[in-house]
């Protein structure tokens, strides 16, 4: 399944949380992953993320996608940094 | 339509880029917005944020989702200050 991953935790586990993020998923843009990953995969990531944050102080977020069929990403100007992205526009149809 | 919008644009920008998407959308964490839109206040959405982005310095990401059928979305710990969302788990099926 296609999953989204976005983050809003405390600046003392930022770091963690997108080290942990980035073993599973592809890093996009400032605290915003996405990926392809399988139930068991996703399973763990949740697992290692629930873990680590707490939850009084941060929040994550994940967009499990079923299928990509009825998605598409449209994207305006260019990636910074860290994310790796060099396309403008994907339609997974 | 679902549209997700995950926007890193300079810090000049942000506040601008911010206020165009919460026009259309809900804010739901740092530099990330959902909302259902039509294909017309997409469109709109779309051309507004392009007349304000900078293409070389800014990125801004739409997903458009023609469905929610296949969508899961799965939240860890509480979200922050401005964002407004009290559920810890939906699913659209």
């Amino acid at each position: 399944m296609f999953v989204l991953m976005v983050y809003d935790v405390n600046v003392k586990r930022v770091n963690k949380v997108l080290k942990i993020g980035r073993k599973y998923l592809q890093h996009i843009q400032n605290s915003f992953l996405e990926g392809e990953l399988s139930p068991a995969q996703f399973k763990s990531l949740r697992q290692e993320i629930k873990k680590t944050i707490k939850p009084e102080e941060d929040c994550v977020r994940f967009y499990l996608l079923r299928t990509t069929k009825y998605l598409t990403i449209d994207q305006l100007g260019t990636p910074q940094k860290s994310a790796a992205r060099p396309d403008t526009s994907v339609d997974f149809l």
